[in-house]
């Protein structure tokens, strides 16, 4: 059962700034990217409209320690695993690593919480993992998460 | 009638990129900003839904020449012209303007074209402009708009 | 001596994202504008050039919780707080709150630890904060930072 | 020689608004990305640092035509070719494919004209394009640019 996966990107120059580093900002773009792109591993899409109701996930805690900067063209491996398996909520973990380096070098973690949620009556309300998905996600070996 | 408005920004550190300018794409935010802040000074959002039925405001066409760069910091004018008004759609002129710079100089000018578009079965389809809204926009003199 | 400083934004379009929220990476260009926007109140900008040599502040970690959502025009205070002082480095916490809840509604919470850095032969090398700019700053009484 | 390039995307949540669509400003973002996709497939970077001396490519006009609306995890292609080539500056005409309809729909059309330039005391200034890098390219057939 997965508990982790990998992208890998090119920095665009669009997401750097005028101290020539990749803003900040996009570091949590590059986590969700990798999420998103697990979901689909599992043949889900994030916006999850083919379970009854529908989920979304939005995040209640996200955070990054940045460690060294990415610059543009640089090949950044963004390596998603899963943290923390709650009865409504996701825990990732994120290691960045700059692919260009010699050796790669690690730039950067990462952690998000994501909650599962419906839409009711306009309002986001937090729900069980749909089985269906929470059968096929399992928490990363410990030694892995370290 | 009101045909024109005006907003002024201070260009965000996010908005920059390694060449040290406001990334050009940014021009469009500033576009929209001004576009949307028109709307609230007529009393109305954007995002149309007290107009039965509700209306949004996708962009059909958008273009900017870019003349001086913005940097960090700089003072920025959006200023909204109404250029074109159909029965379906509105084309703004914009012009920015460096403020701290001495004199003010145009940096950059634009235009967006903005169709009426009520939801169908989950799609987009084009509706004339409610007139609520209609009665309240003019186009602007054609002598502001060279 | 400043500990603290509040900034309001309306809340773009452009900031939304599918779910009709204010996507969550935002929120981290929202803490950063308002310390920004503290350090133009001290009459320094965070791009200091203006002492020798030239400082930058690199973030080395950043986090969020999200409480609950912003939404298109939504008035959202965001309130920088001076949490901790070091000879290098400068951490802030932020509150966000939507002003026009009623009550004013507390949406969220930030950390940002910031270092002082120079550029030495193309890297970035921390450095003690400039004696001007520190001594303009101050950590914000422990009953502000609960 | 070459005179045009592909790119594929799959559209990520970032990209989208509250409209459930694209937000516009970033098919520039997606115009960018393969018109410096284009420059490594040449062997350079558009950030070209290798050529003496150093120059970069800021943009002087960009319009994009909106025809259908992109969706979250749509494919699209993004198709550049150089439409013209003048002594400092290149001229690029794109077209978007949301290559997960069936069949294949364009859903948009664009232009960039980015003029190649050199910093002169903190100045932006154009310059002839380098020999190196205009010997490579070349403007496509007349009927591709239909």
């Amino acid at each position: 059962m997965p508990y982790e996966f990998k992208i890998q990107r090119v920095v665009e120059f669009n997401e750097t700034d005028m101290a020539g580093i990749v803003h900040y900002a996009n570091f949590f773009h590059y986590m969700e990217a990798a999420e998103h792109a697990f979901f689909r591993s599992l043949g889900f899409s994030i916006w999850t409209q083919h379970v009854e109701p529908p989920v979304g996930w939005p995040r209640v805690h996200a955070e990054c320690d940045f460690k060294s900067p990415l610059r543009f063209e640089d090949e950044v491996e963004v390596h998603l695993l899963v943290a923390e398996k709650k009865s409504k909520s996701l825990t990732y973990r994120f290691r960045f690593r700059k692919l260009n380096a010699k050796p790669p070098l690690e730039v950067g973690r990462g952690l998000v919480t994501a909650v599962c949620v419906t839409q009711q009556h306009g309002k986001m309300v937090s729900t069980p993992i749909p089985k269906i998905i929470a059968d096929q996600i399992e928490v990363a070996p410990p030694e892995l998460l370290q």
